[in-house]
């Protein structure tokens, strides 16, 4: 039977993404992203899901360093509308918290409704999940967390202040990883690691294919080198399946412009629900 | 006479970068980047410091948004060597260590360290040099920070490990902002934003001009517009002086394929000392 990794624990973001993704299935929580490729690797879960960027606030990074380090595939995406609300263990009013626990990404999407409470002491956390539960366990009438509606109910919390994210359109694209390749004829999204050479004009010759393709390039993240100072990884997301001619030829002249390529995966992109 | 803006207190990585740059020099400290932002833009100072990249962990994403909200230009650019040292109040083994402050990228910037002591509870802080502050005032005896060479001196911390960063060559650099834009003959980076319309191809032919021009492209970052999910201000540096005839053309070409476009600036790229 199919399990899979998340990191966090019920009530978290990953886990809501999982929930939409396939509905309640198996799963076993990590404590860190790491943790999460690690068991995906090895084969102790068989699919592994992860948040990769979020609307508000760009990519998250780590996970991109991850998909360099270890073999694994990406094998479908998909985005959840994220909705974060103050919660606490009692019906108290916003002006009597003087503690905020959530993970650093809630804070900076709430950064609007944070200038008003001017009193609130913000402290990171490893994620929103495990605030909510903190603050559930805690029963601290000062205390509160930056979490979804479903950790509140998860842990028994009142909501204070609802929908406190700075952008109503706040999204987070999740990822599920898998040690093979999945490959369909639905697949329509392509992404994939590429070093170039640390010379003028090298990454827009390898881009030129995209042009000469009529291709749409949908994204591109640049990541360090971590020996190499100022050297960049580039990540890149554009729409094709690996059946197409175009997206074979593409690939072929951005393996020929490449000093490293991986294929990071083809999959069907996920629609904002 | 000049006033500095930079975030963190004497002794942060950010104090030694102004040292680097200019020596001692008047400076006022802030609690974040925004703050330094502000007092530059409002003018209370004439310049501000701010770490944008590192060469093992990456851009720093709220700079780079911060240079998209406020009216500033760069006019200087530095780059740190940063080593990365373990502290605590008494000359203790890290064996002993439970409890460890950093800013969050001291602890991503010595990973393979902390996996070797897995009893450190490592709790992310403001920033580096006021780990060591808060470990020096509370002089717990199981208690360490990770900061600087500098830090340590100047809070009387003993260093009992010391060059804990992965990586040899571990660089941040840092930019200098100020309210007017600075040219001078011996500027040869050019920094600037870019939006460009949410079609294919239109990334691609914005830069063709580095192609045509041959220009160097030295970074492209991308960051997520708030209010547009998926779609991305570009921040682009590239070798150039705004007199050249090249770089104009380039520039004009940038414009023109641009929905927005703001120049960041034109200064001297930092040298690694």
């Amino acid at each position: 039977m199919t399990k899979i990794a998340l990191q966090g624990i019920e009530g978290s973001y990953s886990y809501e993404a999982m929930l939409q993704l396939y509905g309640q299935k198996p799963y076993t929580c990590f404590d860190t992203f790491e943790a999460v490729f690690d068991s995906v690797e090895s084969g102790s879960c068989q699919l592994g899901i992860l948040p990769i960027e979020n609307s508000s606030t760009g990519s998250i990074s780590a996970v991109y360093d991850l998909l360099n380090k270890y073999d694994v595939q990406i094998v479908a995406e998909t985005t959840l509308r994220i909705t974060h609300n103050l919660m606490a263990s009692e019906p108290i009013s916003p002006n009597e918290v003087e503690v905020v626990y959530s993970h650093q990404q809630g804070f900076d999407q709430c950064q609007n409704f944070f200038k008003k409470y001017e009193k609130m002491h913000c402290i990171p956390f490893k994620n929103t999940a495990l605030s909510a539960q903190k603050v559930s366990q805690e029963k601290k009438c000062n205390q509160a967390a930056v979490a979804s509606k479903l950790a509140a109910k998860q842990f028994g919390l009142y909501i204070i202040e609802e929908n406190i994210n700075d952008q109503v359109n706040n999204f987070t694209r999740f990822i599920l990883i898998s040690k093979e390749a999945a490959h369909s004829e639905s697949a329509n999204k392509v992404s994939f690691q590429s070093v170039v050479s640390h010379t003028p004009g090298s990454l827009y010759k390898m881009l030129s294919c995209f042009e000469t393709e009529h291709i749409n390039l949908m994204k591109i993240e640049s990541r360090p080198i971590r020996n190499k100072p100022w050297e960049y990884t580039f990540y890149i997301d554009f729409e094709g399946n690996i059946e197409d001619a175009a997206t074979q030829k593409a690939l072929d002249h951005i393996k020929h412009y490449s000093k490293a390529f991986k294929l990071l995966g083809n999959y069907k992109m996920g629609e904002v629900l």
